[in-house]
C-alpha cells in the first residue's frame, strides 16, 4: 500500500496578509502525514517592483517576465517569501527545506515559445520532475516549500504558475505515494456566487465543469485551476479538493463540508 | 579512513562580477570531490537597498542589519544570489540545491546580544549546524550552496557572516569528512603589499600570525578570515588555504605556489 501525501498549494491572496499566512502555517505544521507546501507569488513582488522601477506588464491577464522581472520574481518569490515561509515552519518543529525548481534540478521546465506574436518572456512550462529528490526528502522527514520557479537545462530560471506546480509534483510523485492535491486560497471552495462563502458548489466531476464552462456559471480566474486538477486526477493523483486555507486541517481530515472536490 | 570534502567560500567581489562567477563556478563543477560552496553578499544588496530607499548603516565597518535590511538581504542572498549559483551549477551538471540556514534548521544562530551600547539588529551568532543534513545531502551526491543567512529558533532570519559560515560548516563535517576549507577571493592569497599580486605569503602560522597582527603587516580586512581560519584548524578542520578564485582547481589538486596556507 502507498503511504499518502498531501501537496498543499497556498494562494498569493493569503502569503499577502501576515496573520492569516501565519495562521496557516500553524496549521499546515499540525498535518501528520508526509508534506509539500507550494507557495504562489502575492503582490509583494509587484510593490517592490515599482519601487525598483520595473512596470508590470501583462497579456491577458498573464504577466510578462523580461529580464528585470525574472531578477525580481526569483528574489521575492525564491528568497524572501520562500524563506519567510521556512523559517516559521522550521520553529514550529516542521523540518521544511524551501526549493526552486533550479535547486537539484528539481523541476526542469523550457522557455514557453513565442505563440502568435506573444513572447511571455521568462515563463517555463513543465518538462520533468525530479521525483528521486522528492522522495528521498520526505523518506528522511523533510517537508518541501515549493516557490513559483522552475529551471531550464541551460540555468535560465524562469517563472512558473503555483498551481500548475503543486499539479505536476502531484501526478509525478503519484507513482509511488497516495496523492492528496489541495488548493487553498481565501474562498470556502469554488462558488455559485463568487461573493457569497455559502454558495460552496461541494462536488464538481468533469461533466458538471464543462457544462459550467459553457454555461459561463464559473469565473474564469477558476478555470486553469479547475483544468489543473482535472489533469492531475487523470494522472493518477488520488484526489482534489479547492478550499479557505483557514480550513487545512479539517481537508486533511476527510472532512469535506466546507470545500470543494474535484473527480473524474 | 574519512573521505575528503571541500568547502569553499567565495567572496562578494567575485559573486559581482558575471563573467568571473560564471568561469569559477565552470571550475567548481570540475572538482570531483564532495563540495560545498558558500558564497558572500556582493555589493547587488546594497545597489537594490539603494533603490528601495534604504540607506545603509553601517558601524566600524560592520553593516547594521535593521528589519528592512534583513529582507532586503534575504531577498538578494537567499534568492537572486543563490538560485543563479545554483541554476548555473545544475545546468554544469553539479546536483546543487541552495540553502540558507533557516531551510531544515541547517544553522541554527541567535541574534547578537547589544554590547557596549550598539545593536548590530538582525545579525546571528552561530549555535549549531545541523550535521546530519549536510551528511546525508552529500551521501546523496547533491552539492550544498549557502548563502550567508542563518536562523534563531523563533524562526527569524538573521544575517552571518559568510566566511563564519563556511569556518563553522568545516569543523562541524570534521568528525565526519578529511575536510579542506578554501577562502576564495580576489587576490592570489595573503600578501605582503596589498597591491601586488607577486607578495603572496606562501604559509602562515598563528605565531607569524601573532607577530603580523602586532606589526601592523596584515590588511585589517584579512584578521577575521585569518582568526576563522586558525579556529577551524583548532577544531579539527585538516586544511585551511586562502587564494584567487581562478586558482580553485589548482588549490583543490593541492597545487599551492599560488595561495597561502594556514597552520597552527
Amino acid at each position: 500500500m502507498k503511504g499518502k501525501l498531501f501537496i498543499v498549494k497556498i494562494g498569493g491572496n493569503v502569503i499577502d496578509k501576515e496573520d492569516e499566512l501565519k495562521g496557516f502555517l500553524d496549521d499546515f505544521s499540525r498535518i501528520d502525514e508526509r508534506k509539500i507546501l507550494v507557495h504562489g507569488g502575492g503582490k509583494i513582488a509587484t510593490e517592490i517592483g515599482v519601487k525598483l522601477g520595473i512596470t508590470p506588464n501583462y497579456h491577458e491577464g498573464r504577466r510578462i517576465t523580461d529580464d528585470e522581472t525574472i531578477d525580481l520574481v526569483t528574489m521575492v518569490y525564491g528568497g524572501l517569501i520562500n524563506k519567510k515561509i521556512v523559517s516559521q515552519l522550521n520553529s514550529n518543529g516542521t523540518l521544511a527545506v524551501g526549493l526552486t525548481g533550479a535547486d537539484a534540478s528539481s523541476i526542469v521546465a523550457h522557455k514557453r515559445p513565442v505563440t502568435n506574436g506573444i513572447d511571455y518572456g521568462w515563463v517555463g512550462d513543465i518538462d520533468q520532475i525530479n521525483t528521486d529528490l522528492f522522495c528521498s526528502l520526505l523518506a528522511s522527514g523533510i517537508t518541501p516549500v515549493l516557490a513559483p520557479l522552475t529551471c531550464d537545462i541551460d540555468g535560465h530560471i524562469l517563472n512558473t504558475n503555483a498551481d500548475t506546480i503543486a499539479s505536476e509534483v502531484s501526478q509525478s510523485l503519484s507513482k509511488h505515494y497516495e496523492t492528496h492535491l489541495i488548493y487553498c486560497f481565501e474562498k470556502a471552495g469554488v462558488l455559485r456566487v463568487v461573493e457569497d462563502d455559502n454558495s460552496i458548489i461541494n462536488h464538481i466531476d468533469s461533466y458538471e465543469f464543462n457544462e459550467m464552462c459553457e454555461s459561463g456559471t464559473i469565473h474564469t480566474g477558476m478555470i486553469p485551476k479547475m483544468a489543473n486538477s482535472f489533469t492531475a486526477l487523470r494522472n493518477g493523483v488520488n484526489e482534489v479538493i479547492i478550499g479557505h486555507s483557514k480550513n487545512i486541517m479539517s481537508l486533511t481530515e476527510a472532512n469535506f463540508d466546507l470545500c470543494t472536490r474535484i473527480s473524474l
